[in-house]
Order: structure tokens, then sequence, then C-alpha cells
């Protein structure tokens, strides 16, 4: 597979063209920011990490029946895949509360919550990404009723896969963001990336976050957590 | 009806217990606050006027199946409720793009929505009434999936009576929020008040704001909007 010309430079990934008008490459960076890009800086080996940890759950994803957008591993830090208009929307699941949904809501970081929370967020970085409901992804047009329901249907099954993977291998999945698009037939397939910077996970025992909150709040060892991430999946 | 001790003062009522404990007296006053608080004023006869045109618009919908919590009318300022513990959700209703959600979402104050949105606040001062949505209702057990539906499906009809009500006084329904109680028995019902206080209303013909929002906007005329409401709807 050729890489073509870049399509779009990402704060973590590029995405390149192929021969092939419905496959593009994505190309994990070191690069790494929060906050809306506010805070910048460097992860090394994440781009790794990411790209082959995307990979793996996403073909445990597959076997499990939801499409996504996987084609084939090119190499360390490349993977081709199907092109996809990504929905704007962030899909956000929440298991336990923390981050952002902790302090609007005043519930401490670590309670569990009643039940799984699935909110969206408008996928507009000049609006700083918005949490919206179903009625305004209706009333703006951002999606169908029906692309809607088949979002959230894929999202409680990888939610349930997820934390059954995570947990095996000793982490809990406190939440994570997903992204969603539409292939060329207009079929909704999981896209993006799952990895720690768009999970948290805490470790089962220690409470001990694993994940971009590291980075996020300065908590150091940040290389140290995803290397540490990857090795407990134990990717081949 | 005999008044006994105040229960409650908030911004723009008093709560009064009565003789029978399922019952409470309803007290509007003229004190306009805004911006949770922050701004104070006096609306001269803004009492009565969202005293009666609350009661009416609620004998409205009784007619069309919404129970409330109206009882009776007993002097221009009070009114007889059943006594209900709120459901801690504001619950709002948006036809056309308008305030916090025209900045929220970049949308143009006035566009028409391409479909009615419907949304909850978490009622809750300390945390500013934070935009929430179902599954965060359920999660903190704010409600059950039943209320819930309940509560949807009585604020979509309130909706269409009111945008049918309004227009035949010539005013456009922008917004508005209501909220319900359960009553002694759990039955979910309607309750707190239906005013220029909790809708936006615009001059069908030229967009003219006829609520509230001319005292958070220092637009002048306040009392006049109010009180052209009140005329317009031809309450006896
Ligand atoms: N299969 C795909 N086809 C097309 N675009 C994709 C696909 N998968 C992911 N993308 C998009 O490619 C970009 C990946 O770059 P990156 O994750 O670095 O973006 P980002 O900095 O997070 O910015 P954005 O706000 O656009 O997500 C994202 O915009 C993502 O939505
Ligand atoms: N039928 C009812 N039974 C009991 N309480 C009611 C009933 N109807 C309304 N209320 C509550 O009575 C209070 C009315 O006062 P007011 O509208 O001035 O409150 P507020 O300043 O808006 O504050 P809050 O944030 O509590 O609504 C509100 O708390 C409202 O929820
Ligand atoms: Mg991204
Ligand atoms: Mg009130």
């Amino acid at each position: 597979m050729k890489k073509l010309e870049q399509l779009y430079e990402g704060k973590a990934k590029k995405v390149y063209a192929t021969e092939d008008p419905d496959v593009v490459i994505v190309d994990y960076k070191d690069d790494a920011t929060a906050f809306n890009g506010v805070k910048k800086g460097t992860i090394v080996g994440k781009g790794v990490i990411n790209n082959r940890m995307t990979n793996h759950v996403f073909q445990l994803f597959e076997k499990e029946g939801i499409p996504t957008h996987f084609i084939e591993e090119l190499s360390d830090r490349e993977t081709a895949v199907k092109k996809v208009q990504i929905v704007p929307l962030e899909v956000i699941v929440r298991n336990v509360a923390a981050g952002s949904f902790s302090k609007r809501m005043g519930v401490e970081e670590g309670k569990e919550l009643l039940c799984p929370i699935l909110e969206f967020s408008y996928k507009n970085d000049d609006l700083g990404d918005p949490f919206i409901n179903d009625d305004y992804a209706l009333a703006l047009g951002l999606a169908t009723q029906e692309e809607i329901d088949t979002i959230k249907a894929y999202t409680k099954k990888v939610n349930e896969i997820m934390k059954a993977y995570f947990l095996q291998a000793d982490m809990k999945l406190i939440d994570f963001k997903i992204e969603f698009g539409k292939d060329s037939a207009g079929k909704i397939i999981l896209a993006d990336e799952v990895s720690p910077d768009t999970c948290r996970l805490w470790d089962v025992h220690t409470n001990e976050k694993l994940d971009k909150d590291r980075f996020r709040r300065d908590l150091g060892n940040v290389e140290d957590a995803y290397n540490e991430v990857f090795k407990r999946l134990g990717i081949e």
C-alpha cells in the first residue's frame, strides 16, 4: 500500500491518501495535547502503542460483530483503514465518575455510577466540543435518528467488551471516547482510535492512573503508564 | 384555605403550608433574578401576571389530559396547589435557537431548529443547574426511566399546546422551562409555573421580545412586556 499526499494532520495522527479512494493510512505520532490543544508535549513511544493497541482492540470488536475501519497494520505506527466521513459526535461512556463529569456534577472521582452514562459531544473545535444530547444532534443535523440508534447500540457493546478485556489485565475502564464514521456505502463503522489517550484506565487494586491523565495532570511516569498498559494487555 | 407557616422562599415565589398536608399555597412575588441570582430587581405587577397566567395555562393542560398541581386560585397572587416532591430536573424545550443554546452551539438567535429540542438541567443551585442527559439522570438517581418517559411525553404535549396557544395571540414560543413533581401517591404531575419568567415569547411579526430577556438584557419596558403578554392572552 503506497502513502500518497497527506490529507490531514491532527493532534495525534496524520492521515494519508492511498491509490484506493476508499482507503487511507493513519500514522500515529508521539505528540500529546490536552485541554483542547492548550497543553502540548511528547510521550515517547505513544504512537506505536496507540497504533498497535487500537488495531488489536478493533479486531476484537470485529469478532463480536462491531464493524470497524481497520484493514491492515502496515508498520509500528501506520495502519490502512477504510476512509470514512466522521460523524461529528464524540461518543463518551462513563462507568465511574472522573474528569469533567466529576467537576461539573460535584461527584467525587472514583465513584461508581448507578449505570453507565453514554453522552455525546459535538465534535467542533471552535465551540470546544460542547456536551449535547440526542435532540441537539437531530436538530443540528449532525446525525439521523437511525444513525444515533446504531451508534448507541455499538457503543454499549464496545463498553461491555472493553470492560471485560481490561479487567482480565487488572485495569478498570473508567471512561472512554470513540468516534464513528460513515463508509462509502453510508454504513456506520467504528473509526479513529482506542488507546490510553482516549480511555481512562485505573489499576484495579491501587487505582493508579494508567492513561493520559498522567500527562494532563503532570503526574509523571507518563511513558511508563502507556508501556504498562501495553505490557498488561500482552499484545504480541 | 388558611395559610400556615412559610415552607420556602424562592427567588420568585413563597410556598406556605396549609391544614391539608397534601396542599400548599404558592404566593407569587414581583422579585426578578437572572444569571442564577447574580442580577436582582423588581418587575412591578409580575407576581399577579405570573400567578394568573400559570393557572390559566395549567387548566388548559388539564383539559388536554396533562395532570398539574393546580387546585384553586385564592387571590391575585396566591394559588392552592397539590404539594409535590419536585423532580430535580429543569425540563427545557427549544423550538428556536436563543439564549445559552445560541451561545454554546454557535447558532444565531432566532434560527428555527430542524426539530424541537428537549433537554434536562440538574436542578442544583450549587452546581449552577448543569445541563445533563437522560443517562445522567438515571446514573445520579434523579429520576427513574419510567418517570423520565412520562415527563418527556407530557412535555412534548405541553409544547404543542403552548405553541398553538401563544400563536393565536400573535406570539412565537421560542423556548421554555417547566418542572414536574411527584404527588403523595408518587404520580408525576406538572408543577411550578408557566409565565414570561419561564418562557421566551417573541412577537410573531416583529420578533420583539415579550419576556424576561427584557430584564436579563436591560432592554427596558419590562413591565409593559409582561402586561402585553397578559393582555394578548385575554385572560378574563
Ligand atoms: N477512518 C477514518 N477516515 C477518515 N478520517 C478518520 C478516520 N479515522 C479517524 N479519522 C479522523 O482523522 C483525524 C485523526 O487525527 P487526530 O486524532 O490527531 O485528530 P485530532 O487532533 O484529535 O482532531 P480532531 O478534532 O479532528 O479529532 C481525526 O479528525 C479523526 O476524526
Ligand atoms: N406543587 C409544588 N409543591 C412543592 N414545591 C413546589 C411546587 N411547585 C413548585 N414548587 C417549588 O417551589 C419553589 C418555588 O419558588 P421559586 O420559583 O421562587 O424558586 P426558585 O427561586 O426558582 O428556586 P428553585 O431553584 O428552588 O426553583 C421552587 O423550588 C419550586 O420547585
Ligand atoms: Mg483525535
Ligand atoms: Mg423557580
